[in-house]
C-alpha cells in the first residue's frame, strides 16, 4: 500500500531555469515523509504512522543515504503535486522510505527516490530500535524498493 | 474583506533555534500572495483575483519594499498556519499587500507584514498599469494598511 | 564606520525570474549579520564584535522587525556581493542592524534594509541587556539609520 | 586530480536539529559544482573548466540522478567547509560529478555524493554533446567514482 501525499510546490522552489531545483526536490520528499510518518505532536492531527520525531520529541531522525532519479522537470503548479510514499525496508534502527513524485493529475512521473532514515534517541544521540508499534504501523506500507537504473 | 490563506510550514523552514527562520517567513508570505493573487494558469484553479504573473505569463511582479514585525516565534505545525491577506493600497502600477500571520487555531498572532508589489511587462521589463479587471478583482479586499509600530 | 561583508549568492537563491528571490535577500542579510556580529565559537575566527549567539551559545538572537527596499534585481554573480553593514541604534536589549547591498564592483546599489535584533537568554528565553563588552565592540559601527522612503 | 572547493554553510541551512538539513547538503554540492565547472560569464572570474551554463548561457544543465551518503552531521561553521570535487565519468552528453564533503580542517568526512549532469541546448531543450574544449578541461579531474555502500 502506498500513501499519496499532496505537497505544495513553492514559487521559491524554482530556480532560474524555471523548474523545481534539484535540492528543493529533496525538501518536497522530506515534507511527504514528515507528513506521512511523524506523530502529531501538540496539534495532534491523526497520522497513518507514529514515529516519535520532530520538535520536542524524544527521538530524532537522521538521513543516512538518499538517492533520486530526476525523470522530468517540475514546473510550478497551483495544485499540490503528489508524492506516493511507501516503505522499501524496515531495519533494526532504520527504514528505507521510497517515493514516486507525480504531477497533480498523476499523468507525469517526475522523479523516483529513496531515503534511509535512522532513528536516534534524542537525549543520547545513539540509534534506537524501531518500536513494535512503529513496525505494526508501517508494515502495511511495505513494498518493493525503488528499482534505480544507476546507468 | 480579508482572504484567509492556509500555508504549510515546512520542517526546513525552521532554523537551529527550532522556529521558522526570519527569511522563511517572507517565503510563507510569498506563498500566501501567490495563492491569493495570481491567475490560475494551466491547472486553472479558480482564484479570487487575476494578476497575470508567474511562469509563462506576460507580466512579472517584483517586490519594491517589504516590512515585517515578528511578534512571536513560529514553531512547526502539522496544520497549515493562516495568513490573512488583504490589499492596503492600489497604486498605478503597484499594490500594497498586507498580511497577518496566525496559528492554525487563530489564537496567536505571529507577525504583521506588508509588501509593495510592482507589475512589470515581461517582455520589456517596464512597469505596466494595473488593468481594470485587476482593480475590480482586488477592490473588495481593500482595507486599512498594517499600522507598524516602528518603535 | 561600516563593515563591508562579502556574501556569496547561490544559484538556488534565484527564482524563476532569474534574480535573487525577495526572501532570499533576507537570508543574505542574515549571513552578513552573522558574519559581522557573532562571536566565533569553536572555530574561533576573530570577529569584529562579540555577540554570544549561534549554536551552543548562552544567548540567542531573535528578529523583532525587518524592513527592506529593493532597488534593483540581483543577478547571479560568481564573485560575492558586498553587504555594507553597520549599527543604526543600540538599545537596552536590542540593536538595529543596517545594510546596503551592492554589486561586487560597488557600482550598483541593490537594496537597503534594517533589522531589529533582540538578545535573549538562551535558558530562560527572556530578553537580556547588551553587555558592556558588546556595546564597546559595536559603538565604532554606529551610524545614521537607513532613511527609508516608505512612499 | 580533485578540486577543493570552499563553500560557506549558512545559518538557514541548519534545521531544528541544529545541523545542516539533508536537502541543504545538495545545495552545498550545487554551489561546489557551479563554482568548479561553470564558465565565468559577465564577471569573468577564471574557472578551471568551461561549461557554458548559468543565466544567459546557450546551454543549461539538468540533474539526471543524485546519490548521497551522510556520514556525519554538519554543524554551523564560520569557516567554509570543503567540498572535494572531481569527475567520475565523462559521457556523450553528460558527466558524473563526485564529491566528498569535509570539515574546514579536513579532519572529518561529512558526506560522499555523486551527481549526473546532462547538458541541454538552452534553445531547444535537447541534450547536446560535450564539446572538445569541455572534455579537455575536465579530463584532468577524472578519477574513480564514489564507491557507495548501498547497504
Amino acid at each position: 500500500m502506498r500513501l499519496e501525499v499532496p505537497v505544495q510546490v513553492r514559487w521559491s522552489d524554482l530556480d532560474a531555469y524555471g523548474h523545481v531545483n534539484n535540492a528543493s526536490l529533496l525538501t518536497l520528499l522530506e515534507e511527504a515523509r514528515v507528513s506521512a510518518f511523524w506523530a502529531g505532536g501538540p496539534e495532534g492531527s491523526p497520522t497513518t504512522a507514529i514515529i516519535d520525531a520532530g520538535p520536542g520529541a524524544t527521538s530524532i531522525t537522521v538521513i543516512a543515504r538518499q538517492e533520486a532519479e530526476y525523470l522530468g522537470q517540475i514546473p510550478h503548479h497551483r495544485e499540490p503535486i503528489l508524492v506516493d510514499t511507501w516503505v522499501g525496508h524496515l531495519g533494526g534502527a532504520s527504514m528505507q522510505v521510497c517515493y514516486e513524485v507525480l504531477s497533480p493529475d498523476r499523468t507525469e512521473l517526475y522523479a523516483r527516490a529513496a531515503t534511509i532514515v535512522v532513528m536516534l534517541d534524542a537525549s543520547t544521540g545513539a540509534p534506537r530500535r524501531l518500536t513494535d508499534a512503529e513496525r505494526a504501523a508501517w508494515e502495511p506500507y511495505l513494498g518493493p524498493p525503488v528499482d534505480f537504473r544507476r546507468g
